[in-house]
């Protein structure tokens, strides 16, 4: 039974400030939840779930969570952020971002502005796809912690380490890797071949990468393209480049 | 001055049975309807703006359009599909497809069951950027005239042929064509080289391609990865592999 107060307090997690407050997040569905509960890197505070869905999780074996409530079809359904709540919601710990790692051996994404939480999430889940660990965020790109984020993201999250900080500053830290950068009027993405390290910048949905940091890529690229469109959309961007740079 | 009929009436258009009646779609925002109708495959019945951007239209010296109604941002605010409503909300006649239209000599998209309208938006504006011209459709992926699809596919949709069938009979039709499917266990993409024609077969966001279709694709494909995502947004692979095979 779901009180009245616990069901305001999760929808408080629905925004930012209070994510950032509390240092929580939540995550939907057997699937997500499951594979974030396998993962173990956030530490679940409590499990929201329909009689379905805990006579499925007990055949597991035990499953760390510091409390579980039982809830009802409607009552998940006033605290969910999808469309169609299914079965489980899980409230989590936010994990510590590691701002110390190091960019080189491998590629290090750099988001500038990706404001939207379903661009992003997908970011985060190509990301994780070819390989890459590191996500370097300004602090205009949506929060990782965002439900359209983690949901989008398809447990990618867990895998990530996600650092939102000034863009120009770590960049300056991290002098003598070469910088690519995602651009309209850049050199055939195509003919560049595997890159052993670097960082990849990609920009906002409405205004690409921003003055002060594109002065800062040492390789412009683009996606060659023939037809209509002016642009692709970012995260499928960042997916083509990502396909043929790792 | 929008009156309450004419808003019910927009409103309703949201919904796709009643845009299969009345043979309409709406888009928004300026760059939006600037781009549509300055392309002219549809044909523009209403154009609800506020002075804002009448005052900017007048300059571009003749906008084809029925009628002109002057709306307010609040009331753009009722019938907007958007979160941040945009000055302009116009209403378009939706154009007849080419379902005759010949698959050879460059690449044809077959989307089964592509059903999340961000994905279906998406896609299109990636088909037009790698030039693409005919996606067909079966009936049970997202309307490409869905306001979302519409607002994701950034005037793709003027400039693609789209048609909704029964993918296994038009296959059936188009007999000796190579069919590429994007699936998890197929041939790595990269290696495979540029293709002069054929069919990409790509499928739905939960269960991939259908058993019926997948016995048709003579060339399974995969996008390599080395992370732990289990698979990439379907918008996201339809963009990568297209960039290999195109």
């Amino acid at each position: 039974m779901l009180s009245k107060s616990y069901a305001k307090y999760i929808q408080s997690l629905h925004h930012k400030k209070f994510r950032d407050e509390t240092g929580l997040f939540f995550a939907e569905g057997p699937k997500l939840v499951g594979d974030l509960l396998a993962d173990k890197k956030f530490h679940c505070r409590s499990l929201l779930a329909t009689a379905d869905w805990q006579a499925h999780a007990v055949g597991w074996g035990g499953v760390a969570a510091d409390e579980w409530i039982a809830v009802s079809a409607a009552e998940l359904d006033k605290i969910s952020a999808l469309t169609t709540p299914n079965q489980v919601l899980a409230v989590f710990e936010q994990a510590a971002a590691d701002g110390d790692f190091s960019p080189r051996g491998g590629l290090t994404l750099l988001l500038d502005g990706v404001q939207d939480p379903g661009n992003m999430g997908s970011i985060l889940r190509t990301a994780d796809w070819f390989g890459v660990c590191n996500v370097v965020c300004t602090p205009t790109c949506a929060d990782a912690y965002a439900p359209k984020v983690v949901q989008g993201s398809m447990g990618s999250i867990a895998r990530l380490n996600m650092v939102y900080t000034d863009a120009l500053n770590w960049l300056a830290g991290h002098d003598g890797l070469p910088v690519y950068g995602a651009v309209l009027d850049g050199a055939d993405v195509t003919t560049i071949g595997k890159i052993p390290e670097g960082i990849l910048v990609a920009g906002s949905e409405g205004r690409g990468i921003s003055a002060a940091l594109l002065e800062q890529v040492s390789h412009k690229v683009t996606i060659p393209g023939k037809g209509g469109a002016e642009s692709l959309n970012v995260a499928v961007a960042v997916g083509v480049i990502l396909s043929h740079l790792c």
